[in-house]
């Protein structure tokens, strides 16, 4: 954290973070995530990486949700989430949609670059094995509507890969 | 359109379609796209490989709307585009939001493919100038809300790369 106070203003901005992957991450609507992710597959030949799912939480909740499953496609990976405001998802999604999943070595500069471009960041860096396939992970909103989600490299994704 | 028609049903299901790129499409509100590009770049270090501007139309129009730019950010083209009704457009843009382009040489058997997994076409498939770099293009909203564009490759953009 005491980089990101480091690279306040100025610093920030002029910052060079460089990014390793860009992901875009569908969340749908809970429990639907096994389903999208076989209508990938069928749709179009998505190929499934591997899979997180939430730990099972609730004795209402028959089946553990889907926290971050990875698909290829066309060399690209795309990742499927079940939408959840559930305590153990280490970024809460905020409803359903698409959002844009960047990697980088430097979470906190790449946060601080961000914010200080105009992007807000909303709630605090997080550690966590879910969303991106587990490590650091901050999120932030830039100013035209759009959720970017800024992780340290995927672990499990590398393996896969 | 004959190849739609051939590939119904359980073929279509069967047919395989090799997808040669994934790219995430920001839609904003017009005529901000503009103004998101240089945000990405500051934000994010994107840089521009290219941007297909709207043909002018109307008279009270200052500036011409942006139909797609290409960026790149981690070797991914992210492309950004104003969203707009114009008769102009290949494809309409049913409001802001982000869209999934997928590269194909075959769009028909795509699109035919993707409807008979369940999701639905939208429009008929056109050829333009504008969305995804140029070519043929074909829109499917998938089961659980998303957009995903299939278009024929870049022409623009794999002469930029």
């Amino acid at each position: 954290m005491a980089q990101v106070e480091v690279l306040n203003g100025g610093a920030a901005e002029k910052a060079v973070v460089a990014f390793t992957a860009v992901k875009p991450q569908l969340v749908v609507e809970a429990p639907k995530a096994g389903d999208a992710i076989e209508f990938y597959k069928s749709a179009f030949g998505a190929e499934e990486l591997g899979r997180t799912l939430h730990p099972k939480r609730k004795a209402d909740q028959e089946l553990p949700l889907v926290l971050s499953a990875q698909l290829e496609l066309a060399g690209t990976t795309i990742l499927v989430s079940d939408c959840t405001d559930e305590s153990a998802a280490p970024v809460k999604t905020a409803g359903t949609g698409c959002m844009l999943c960047l990697e980088t070595e430097d979470v906190e500069a790449a946060v601080a670059k961000a914010v200080a471009a105009g992007a807000t960041a909303e709630g605090e860096l997080v550690e966590g094995d879910g969303a991106c396939c587990g490590g650091r992970v901050g999120k932030v909103k830039d100013p035209y509507g759009f959720t970017w989600l800024i992780c340290s490299p995927a672990k499990k994704c590398a393996e896969a890969e």
